[in-house]
C-alpha cells in the first residue's frame, strides 16, 4: 500500500528507474507489518511511467529487496503506532539499489503477479477470522453461562443469548464459504468471487463476535486482564485490510452480477 | 399448530379418546395449509391427558385421516385470509371419528414422530428460500442495470448496487448451509443444528433480498405486475413459520452453546 | 411521478405547448394516487423544451386542471393495482387542453413552486409514519402481554420485548425531528435538512415497528383479520414514496456535510 | 459497581457497620474511576443485612469518604488497565472507619438518593456522546472530501458518503432526545424513560459514527496519530456503562408499555 493510492493499486507512485545491471528506487510505501522483522520484501513498483503505457495496469514490476543490506543504504523504516500490536511500518526509498537480478518474472507485468497472490490471502485472512469468531463465541458463551446477576445466569436472558447465537451461525456460514473458496482455489479455479465473499462474511462475523463478547462481558470486557479488548481491537482491522468492505461489494456487483462498475 | 398453543406444540388440546375400534377427536387447528385441497391429513393429537403423563412430550399420537369422508362427518375446514395466497385454514374437530386402524405408530409416541420431520422440512423450507432469495437478486440486479436516471442506470450508484451485492453474498452463504445440513441429514446424522440454522440463514437471506428488491424498483416494486411485492409478502413468512427466528436461536443457544434455556 | 423519468423529476416528458388561450398536454403521470376521487389535479409539465433552456430546472410550469371536464377530452384514467390500497392510478394526456388562464404563477418557474411544497408533504408523511409506529408498538405491546405460551406472557421473554422497546424508543426520536421540522417549517426557516430526516426517520421507524409487530404476532400476524398485515403492507410504501431513503441520505451528504454530490 | 453484582446494584456486599460514632467498613469496589485522583468518595454501602430488610432496596446507606486520610488506613485503590485511558480502579475496604457525621441523609435510604443521581448522570452522558458523535461526523466527512483516489473524492462514493450522512442523522436525533430529557428533568418531572432514551440512542449514535469514521478513514482509522481510534476505543464504553443498552431495554418494556419484567 501507498499513502497517496491506497486502494487505488495501480496508481502507486514508487518507481524503479534501471540503470544497468540495477534499478534506483525512490518512493514510499506505507502499513508494511512487521517490517522491522522481516529479510526480504516483495516490492511493487512502477518501472515505465503510467502516461506511458496503454493500461494502468501495465508497466509495473515485483523485486525481491534484502532488507538487511537496503537498510541505511536507501532504506528506512519507521513504525507507525497503531490500535493494534501489527508491528506496522512506514517504509521509505531513497535511492535504494536493487539488483536487475532481483526482478520477478518479466519487467511489465509486476500487477498480474501480485493479483495471482490476492485471493489466497483474503481466504488466509478469512480463515483467521473464523478462528477469531469462534474464540469470541466460546469466550462469550462461557462468560455468560458462569455471571450470576439476578439470581440467574445472564446467559439465561435472551438479550444476551441471542446475540452470542447469531454470531455462533453467522460464523459457520463464513466457515463454509472460507472452505468453499479454498476448493475453488486448490480446484485450480477463479476463486476471485468465493475469496471476497469468504473475507466480508468471515470479517462480519469475527466483528458481531468481537461486539457481542465485549457486550456480553460487561465492564469487563474493556479489562485488558480478560484478552477480549485486545481481539476486539485486532479483529477491526479486517474491514478494512487487506480490502475493504466496499471493493468486495463493488467486486461482486460488477463481476458476478454484471452491473456497471460505480467509480 | 393450534391457536392458543402455537409454538408450545405439547400444549396443544385436541383430543382423541378411545372408543373401541375408534378415536373420537375433538378440538381445532390453525394454519393448516391447503386443507381444502388434500385427501388425507396428519392429526396431532392427545390421547393421554397432560396431567396423567410424566413428561408433556409423551400422550400425543398420530392419525391418518381420510378428509374427504370425515368432511360434514365432525370436520369443518374454514379459510383464512392472509397477506399471501396460501391457502391456508381453520380446522375444527367435532366428534369426528377415526378408525383405530388410523392410529401410526404406538400410541403415546406421535410426537417423536412429529419431530423426526421437522428437520425435513426446515431444511425444504431453506432451499425454498434460497430459492427466493436468487429471484429476488436476479430480478434486482436486471432492473438496476436497465433503469436509467439521471444518465445512468441506476445500479451503477452504489446506494443502489451495494445491498443487491450483499443480498447476494447472504444468499450464497445460506446456500451452503443448505447444502450442509442436507449432508448431514442424508448421512443418517441429528441435522437439528444444521436444519435450523439453514432455515434461519435462507429466510433472512430472501427477506434481504426481497426488501431490496422493492426498494431497487421503487414505485414499480409495489405494482401487483411486477410479481416483486407478490414475493416480497410471500417470502416474510418464513422469519415466523414452520418455526420463528427466536426458537432458532434459543435451539442454537441451548443445544449447541450449551447456555440455559431462556424461558 | 413519471415512468421514464422517476425521481429525476426535471427530465419529465409531459409538454404543454401554448396555443391561443390555452396550452396542448400530451405525456403521462403514473403514481397518481386517487386522481379517480379528484375534482383538481396540480399537473407540471415542460413548457419550454429542455434544450432550450440553460439549466434543466428551467421551463417547467403549473396548471390546474378541471378533470371532470378533462375526463374523455384527451385525459384517460388507469388505475395501477398495487402492494396495497392506496387508489393510485396512470394518467394519459393525448392533447388534453388547458385554458392558459389556469397556469398558476409565471410560466417556466413550476419547478420552483412545487419544490417549495416537498417540505411540507415530508413532514406531512413523517407525522403519518409516527402514528403508524404508535399504532404497531401499542399493538404488538398489547398482544405480547396477552398471548401466553410455555405458562408465560410471550412478551416477558427479552427477544419479544426488546424489538418493541426499540421500536418505542425510534418511533419517539423520529418525533421530536417531526416536531423539529415543522418549528423550522413554521417558523419560516428552510427546512429542507429537518424535512428530510423526519422523514427518513419517521419512515424507518414505522417499518421496523411494522416488522417487529408482525413478528410478535407469530401467524397472525398474517392474517387479514388483524389489520396488522395490512398496515405493514401500507407503511413500507414510504421507504420509497415520496421520496426514497438514498435521495434523502445524498440530500444530507451535499447540502448538510458539504461533500460533493454523487451522481 | 462491584464485581460479583454489577449491574444487580442491590446486592452489593460492602458492608458498613455502625460501632459508636463510626461505621467500619469491608468490602470492595470495581470500576471507580479516577480515584487516584479523587479527595472524597460517595459511597453506597449496605448497613442493614440483606436478609433482615423487606425489600432489598433497603438498608442501604451512603457515606462521604476522605480519601487521602483514608488511603492506608483500610482503603487500597489498583489500578485496573483497560482499553482506553478512563483512569479506573479497584478499591478495597479492609476495616476502612468512616465518621457516622460522614453519613448522608437517613440511615437505610442511600438507594433512593443514590437512584436520583442516575437520570442526571444518563443525560449527562447522552450530551457526551452527541459530542463524540458530531466529531466523528466532521472528521469523518472532512477526510471523504479530502482524499482522493480513483480521481475523485472517496465521499462521492454513495458507499462512503451514504454511512456518514447516516450517522449525521442518528445524531441529530438523538440530540433532540438529550434536549427532551433535559427538559423534562429541570422541569422537575420523572425524565427516567426519557434519560435513559437519550442515553441509548446517543450511545448508538456515536457509536454508529465512530465505526463509519474508521472505516473512512481506512488504515489511517487505526494509526493513533490520527485520534480517530482513540475516540473510537472510548465510545465503546457507553453501550454498556454507565448503563447497558439490555437493561435500558428493559426499562422502556417495564415501565413504559407495561410488559412484564424479564428477568
Ligand atoms: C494495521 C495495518 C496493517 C496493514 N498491513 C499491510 C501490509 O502488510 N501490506 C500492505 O500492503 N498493506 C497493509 N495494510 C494496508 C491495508 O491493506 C489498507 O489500509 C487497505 O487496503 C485500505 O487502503 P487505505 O487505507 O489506503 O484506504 P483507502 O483506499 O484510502 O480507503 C478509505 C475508505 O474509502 C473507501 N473507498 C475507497 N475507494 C472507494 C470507492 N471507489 N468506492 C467506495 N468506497 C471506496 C474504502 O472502502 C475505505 O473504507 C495495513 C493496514 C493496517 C491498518
Ligand atoms: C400462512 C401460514 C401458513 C401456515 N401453514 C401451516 C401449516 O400448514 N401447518 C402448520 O402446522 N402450521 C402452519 N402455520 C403456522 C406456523 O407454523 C406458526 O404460525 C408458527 O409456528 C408460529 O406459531 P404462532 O403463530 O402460534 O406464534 P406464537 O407461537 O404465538 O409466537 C408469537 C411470537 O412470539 C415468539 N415467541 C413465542 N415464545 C417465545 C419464547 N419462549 N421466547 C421468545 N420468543 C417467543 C415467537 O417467536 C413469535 O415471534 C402457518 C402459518 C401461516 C401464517
Ligand atoms: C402506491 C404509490 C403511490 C404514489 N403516489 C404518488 C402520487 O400521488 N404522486 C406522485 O407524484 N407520485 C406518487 N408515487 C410515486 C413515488 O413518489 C415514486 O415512486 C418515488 O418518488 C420513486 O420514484 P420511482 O418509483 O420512479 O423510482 P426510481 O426513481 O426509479 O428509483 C428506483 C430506485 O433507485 C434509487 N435511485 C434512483 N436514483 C438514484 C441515485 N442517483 N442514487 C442512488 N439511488 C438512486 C431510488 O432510491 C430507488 O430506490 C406513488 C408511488 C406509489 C408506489
Ligand atoms: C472503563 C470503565 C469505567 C467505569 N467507571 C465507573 C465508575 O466510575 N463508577 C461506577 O460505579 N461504575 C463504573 N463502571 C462500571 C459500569 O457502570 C459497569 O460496567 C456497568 O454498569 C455494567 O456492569 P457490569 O460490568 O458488572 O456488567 P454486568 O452487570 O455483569 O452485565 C454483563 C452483561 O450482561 C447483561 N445483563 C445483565 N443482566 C441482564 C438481564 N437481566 N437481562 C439482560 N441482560 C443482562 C448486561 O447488559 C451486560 O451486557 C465503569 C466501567 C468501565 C469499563
Amino acid at each position: 500500500t501507498e499513502p497517496t493510492s491506497g486502494t487505488d493499486t495501480t496508481a502507486l507512485r514508487t518507481f524503479a528507474k534501471k540503470e544497468g545491471d540495477k534499478y534506483i528506487v525512490n518512493g514510499q510505501k506505507i502499513w508494511t507489518s512487521r517490517a522491522e522483522h522481516s529479510d526480504l520484501m516483495l516490492l511493487l513498483a512502477r518501472t515505465t511511467p503510467r502516461d506511458q503505457v496503454a493500461k494502468k495496469t501495465e508497466g509495473l514490476s515485483i523485486f525481491l529487496v534484502d532488507m538487511q543490506e537496503a537498510l541505511g543504504n536507501g532504506l528506512t523504516i519507521r513504525p507507525i503506532r497503531t490500535m493494534m500490536n501489527h508491528a506496522t511500518t512506514e517504509v521509505f526509498f531513497d535511492q535504494m539499489s536493487v539488483p536487475a537480478a532481483n526482478l520477478i518474472g518479466e519487467e511489465g507485468m509486476g500487477f498480474r503477479y501480485i493479483l495471482s497472490g490476492m485471493n489466497a490471502e483474503r481466504i488466509l485472512i478469512a480463515a483467521e477470522c473464523v478462528g477469531d469468531a469462534k474464540w469470541f463465541v466460546r469466550k462469550a458463551a462461557d462468560y455468560a453461562g458462569e455471571r450470576t446477576l439476578f439470581g440467574r445466569p445472564i446467559g439465561q436472558n435472551q438479550g444476551v443469548q441471542f446475540p452470542i447465537s447469531r454470531a455462533y451461525v453467522q460464523m459457520r456460514a463464513a466457515e463454509l464459504m472460507v472452505r468453499e473458496a479454498t476448493d475453488v482455489y486448490e480446484g485450480g479455479g477463479n476463486a476471485g468471487a468465493e475469496a471476497n465473499m469468504a473475507k466480508m462474511l468471515a470479517a462480519d462475523a469475527s466483528w458481531a463476535a468481537a461486539d457481542t463478547c465485549v457486550q456480553t462481558f460487561g465492564g469487563f470486557g474493556f479489562a485488558e486482564e480478560y484478552d477480549v479488548e485486545r481481539k476486539f481491537r485486532e479483529t477491526r482491522l479486517y474491514q478494512v485490510a487487506p480490502i475493504s468492505t466496499n471493493m468486495i461489494l463493488s467486486y461482486v456487483a460488477e463481476h458476478v452480477l454484471g452491473l456497471p462498475r460505480s467509480y
